[in-house]
């Protein structure tokens, strides 16, 4: 299944997308959320597609699309998770897996604007593929790590590199600045997933190809970053694992390349879909 | 006023302390959440407590208490915030407040057990002053940052120092770990405080004075670190944010010293109130 969620930030409904048509599921499910995974929403999903399919009433055109699920519990980031990213930024591949955090209020619709933090000269974008938690996992053995997946997404990484390296402090200084976090189009469950590990990722700014990857290069795979980071703290249904960008950042340029206002970042992953954010200044 | 949360984990309801009587206002609040904050809840239940005061039920003597906030978005710490911390950690004093996240899972009340992780040999304690926020602040100036706290609470920044600091990545692995975050016994609303910099905190390990320092002795005060961390996040009504601990943790002792089953911490700060929690194995 692709699940969507549109309407006004703040105000999102759930849907389906189906053969190429949103589809309004607001009368069967209040939204995707924490409860919405816990209680099997999921499969319960699955019934009224099997039951409604086409008969659910259409998604009017035009409208915005939010992030696929509702605000998370949290926002877990695996860095430097491919070789070639740890390379172009002069970091040591890690022995194993960096975790950092990034303020869920960051989260965005897919195509919504990116704004450029006041006074940041150093704003990066990052593709990923993001690990959408199915159910509470604590302590999980990798053997049974994906049995805790409810599907993948779309996320772009943004970071501000001074706040993030030259501030003092950890990473998340420069990850969770509003609208950092463009999640979707669409969370895809797993099933429709052939092999998470051979996927292409990329981004272009301005229509300038950037970013150019593949999931079968990450460091540590999808399984191994559910176990390890379920070792550290709990996740909860709807919590997102992003599992780290490839080579291709504005930081590993020389000279280095930042996004300034106006710019267009459009992104995709096999499977996943696409996004575009625009940049803006910040304006208040 | 002094808010109190009473019941079963995941389960509390919201009450309030009166001339040393517990009552309880579950009849007029849901909770004191992120939506509790944000509609004025601190007026209005003022107004419940000016019309109604001793007439409210009163809670059952031995009833478990929570944290007296409901899971906020997000714990945000400030690390190395007290010079005398930062030289027994081998640590420069910062230049700028270093800024951490603890995952929100680790939440628990002021009397519940502390699990040390499986595996885990340098579980540690950190008594602290943190803030509850108010209302939702971004790119707040420092003049006006005490317009946004709701109150203060007394929180265990407990620690795993392998974690935090030997396993690679950011400090954010050996801080969220289940039970970390014991907040409590009340959320004191800020009128009560009459100067939030100069009060004693302190904690014991089986009796043992382990820290006793003072907010008077923070690097960075209290309006300087909601500015500062709003210029990077957007603060959400009931968010937290820790503001450091003082000397005396186990890290910054000759031999380094941890915390056992069976250790018992005991903690309190002016006018904040006390807590005690007990350590056990983790057991699963």
């Amino acid at each position: 299944m692709k699940l969507i969620r549109f309407g006004n930030p703040g105000h999102e409904k759930p849907g389906v997308l189906i053969d190429g048509k949103q589809l309004d599921v607001s009368a069967h499910f209040d939204d995707y959320n924490e409860a919405f995974f816990a209680e099997d929403g999921l499969n319960r999903l699955a019934d009224v597609i099997r039951e409604l399919g086409a008969e659910l009433p259409e998604i009017p055109a035009g409208i915005r699309l939010g992030a696929p699920i509702a605000r998370p519990s949290k926002i877990v980031c695996i860095g430097l998770n491919y070789i070639d990213h740890a390379k172009e930024t002069n970091a040591t591949p890690p022995a194993e897996p960096v975790i950092f955090m990034k303020s869920t209020t960051a989260l965005i619709g897919p195509n919504d604007n990116v704004t450029i933090p006041r006074g940041s000269e150093k704003t990066d974008w990052e593709v990923e593929l993001a690990i959408v938690i199915g159910k509470k996992a604590s302590y999980v053995e990798e053997a049974e790590a994906l049995d805790y997946v409810a599907g993948y997404v779309l996320h772009n990484d943004i970071s501000e590199r001074a706040y993030q390296l030259e501030r003092g402090g950890t990473w998340d200084k420069g990850k969770g600045c509003d609208t950092f976090a463009p999640i979707g189009p669409w969370l895809v469950t797993k099933d429709e997933i052939s092999d998470v590990h051979n996927l292409r990722l990329w981004l272009t700014v301005n229509g300038q190809k950037m970013q150019d990857g593949n999931t079968s290069n990450l460091i540590f795979k999808i399984p191994h970053l559910i176990a390890y980071t379920s070792q550290f703290m709990t996740l909860l249904p709807g919590d997102i694992i992003s599992t780290g960008t490839p080579a291709g950042v504005g930081l590993g340029m020389n000279p280095q390349v930042y996004l300034k206002p106006g710019d267009l970042m459009e992104l995709g992953i096999d499977g996943l879909g696409t996004s575009r954010q625009e940049c803006f200044a910040f304006n208040r």
